[in-house]
């Protein structure tokens, strides 16, 4: 199977698309633009979803489940995101099909059976949340607010990629309702903290932390903090995005409190998300062209045990030995797939669990079971050893971590030799053509410089980093003064 | 709070309707027919998620995600399950809104976004999973496919109420592929069987395990198993449902497989779900006028401790025994709140958690800290007593048990005892106007009897229960000879 991949230096996008089809992550559907996402890329999916809803709790939040519809009325409300989504939105106007009598069998949407009000599908649920969030709110003591959903948005994008950009995505969205503006900012910078923190030590993912500038902006946002990822191909991903969205909300939907001095104010407020986006960052990141590279964390099983054997005899004798490790590393909270099928030479085993990236191969074969031993392969480095029996879930245990480890240096490695400091423009367009990547540069701080540049190099500011040092210097564009550098990158 | 609450006996109904808001459970939103799951009563659910989650992964089950639009040509593929569903469902006409010209600042349909066509958001996936199936099915080989999906569906339905009937709900619908019709049959008894299970040891719910009439059929199905259970008021609810589909899907969407034996055959179908209905179903069992009554096993958390002082001294010395008891209780996996907030009196504060349904609370006092004792209330009966620190993790975790256990007993003594023995058309009146429950009786099995009951009673054939015996009889209605009793209720 694995031999049908597209090599990356041969085409990078094909190999994307393919990859994420043969590993089963995901296929699309008969909608356009919405994607199925098969069990082993859910799984994926699953293991994301309970390292961030852990963290999330520890830091006091809570998940709720708000409507998945927004009437027109609301979705308008807050000006700047209404007009940030009203181009790419799902619209519901009927609530009945009929049977079509020009068409037999066939069924039409049924006139009479018009909403008196469109309810847009949720592109986010801002608008929504913050008209519940009125009934919720009276007082300081009301506040603060600490919410969470799970769920799914639709964006009417034209053009699509499995994971990167589809028109139904699966998201959480944090919707939190403050008393002060900077309780609200400090709680804007947890959340983007905490997406670095869970991409860094989970996806083994390095990522930038920093600002948008105005045009990349949230609609609707104050500011927008991120975290900026870079894939094997030199373009840059955002990966995740926390908001300040200051009180523009709560002055929209009229959500105003009693704060401690008996005075009333509007409600200060953050939102952040993170999406199936982040299994194409995943891939993007760590694959090969032999399939993807999984980091152990996010494995649905990190280890799969393949049996070598002519007989029954020799695969019941097999079994046993595999039955025993699989026990122990279940203990380790280790997930280990035994795959006893009948009908794929191990050959074809090998490369189909090559393909969908787990972390740990154990090949049993009578020879090994003769010698008290096993043969170890890792999926990352193609390296084998064989292992005694003995030490085989300490050597497991220890393998995994390095793994990890290993995936999340590599990937430091890449990003931090794709970073490169630019004073000039003509230097600019030709690393963007090289060695793409980040190009960190001074840029004047206006609009039209960051538009004239995209437009010249489709570079686009990714994020000013939050570890930029102050610095004189001048704009790589127009030559103006600036104090800071910051990020640009091709984009996904 | 909770002395606004209206008994049971004043008006069932409406008790019902004011404890799923006071709670904080859930509440309508500015969309109509679609509920905000409010972050406690969402704790509950997630429990409930965990629990089913678990059960079907231990069975074999996988998770997967398919879109949420069904292009209306897949929806009418199968004719009765587009019948069924046609006159409830949510249309996606249009892709973008735009400026309104003839109303400054408001937003229309674009006219020109119009979709070539329809989508319909799923009231239940079977068309758009059968379709993508069809892609994944070749060979013997590939069967069985084990999948369920957690997601939001829609139902435009006329008349709705927080949690037993919303326009969008949340559910997981599994759906399964099998080579032989047999297997697909035990696919759906083992699945109403874990239902059964789930809402017994879980909820504390007991449940008749039953087969639907044809007339309360899933659209689209051969035979539908469910699981029925009784509220208070003596009307049944329909709790989950487990399909066995035939080849319907199969035969709609050209889905085929080649058995062992080399021939070309259908696919046999399977589908099954629970819903948030299930809250309303926890509700309506155990609670009483003072509020929500939660079995422990889906409580967010299972005790709540409120500290009784008069000054910072001892609260902080309260503190300290709560943190010992809070950090003891969670190694044995009990959540424990802390409830320290000043601006409620303990009185306000023991209603409140009463009227949310905290299983057990802990008060203690300056007298408890100089006695070395804390006093230990549950809310099932309203005991107290007074518990030596020493003890009182072995008394929680002993009374926790007890709670569980005996809101089950509680709950199927009065199930068993609504169960009436009818032979006679009068009695069986006289009973729903009087006793209500459930009515074992004979039927002769034909949709015209179910039909003219249903307009003379309002009483439907909840199920013809798994255990039921053979029995010569005559129907209660038209005295045609019948072979066994089923069960009639009103029902939710």
């Amino acid at each position: 199977m694995s031999k049908n991949l597209t090599s990356r230096a041969e085409d990078y996008s094909k190999w994307y698309n393919e990859l994420v089809v043969k590993a089963d992550l995901a296929e699309n559907s008969a909608v356009r633009g919405c994607m199925v996402i098969k069990p082993y890329g859910y799984a994926i999916w699953e293991k994301m979803q309970a390292e961030l809803d852990r963290m999330f709790k520890e830091t006091g939040h809570q998940n709720a489940y708000f409507p998945l519809f927004v009437p027109k009325s609301l979705f308008e409300a807050e000006e700047k995101n209404a007009e940030g989504f009203a181009k790419e939105c799902a619209v519901v106007t009927h609530y009945r099909l009929e049977s079509d009598p020009e068409n037999e069998g066939k069924l039409r949407v049924d006139p009479n059976a018009k909403l008196e009000e469109e309810l847009v599908v949720r592109p986010t649920s801002e608008a929504i949340i913050w008209n519940t969030y009125k009934g919720w709110i009276q007082s300081y003591r009301d506040l603060p607010i600490l919410v969470n959903q799970w769920a799914n948005v639709v964006r009417w994008e034209m053009r699509t990629r499995l994971f990167l950009r589809t028109a139904e995505f699966l998201w959480q969205e944090g919707h939190t309702a403050h008393a002060t503006k900077e309780e609200a900012i400090e709680e804007t910078q947890q959340m983007n903290k905490i997406y670095a923190q869970f991409t860094e030590n989970f996806m083994a993912i390095p990522v930038v932390q920093g600002v948008k500038t105005e045009s990349e902006r949230f609609a609707g946002a104050v500011d927008t903090y991120c975290i900026e990822a870079l894939m094997q191909d030199g373009k840059a991903l955002q990966a995740g995005t926390s908001h300040f969205l200051g009180q523009n909300f709560a002055e929209a939907f009229d959500v105003k409190f009693t704060n401690k001095a008996g005075k009333l104010d509007y409600v200060w407020a953050t939102s952040w998300g993170v999406s199936t986006r982040l299994m194409g960052a995943l891939i993007m990141t760590h694959s090969d062209d032999k399939g993807l590279v999984l980091p152990p964390k996010l494995a649905p099983y990190q280890v799969v045990i393949v049996p070598i054997y002519k007989n029954d005899e020799q695969f019941d004798a097999v079994r046993k030995v595999a039955d025993q490790i699989i026990n122990d590393l279940k203990a380790l909270n280790i997930g280990v797939k035994f795959d006893g099928r009948d009908t794929l030479r191990p050959g074809a085993k090998f490369a189909q669990h090559e393909l969908q990236g787990v972390p740990l191969r154990i090949a049993i074969g009578p020879k090994d079971l003769e010698n008290g031993t096993v043969e170890l392969a890792r999926r990352d480095t193609f390296t084998k050893e064989i292992v005694e029996l003995d030490s085989i879930n300490n050597t497991v245990v220890e393998l995994l971590g390095e793994i990890q480890d290993s995936l999340f240096n590599k990937a430091l490695d890449f990003r931090d030799s794709h970073i490169t400091e630019v004073n000039d423009f003509e230097e600019f367009k030709k690393v963007l053509e090289t060695k793409t990547g980040f190009i960190s540069a001074h840029w004047d701080g206006t609009s039209e410089t960051e538009q004239k540049i995209k437009e010249l190099t489709k570079a686009t500011i990714r994020c000013i980093p939050l570890d930029g040092k102050e610095e004189e210097g001048v704009c790589v564009y127009t030559g103006k003064p600036s104090k800071r550098r910051v990020l640009f990158a091709k984009a996904y």
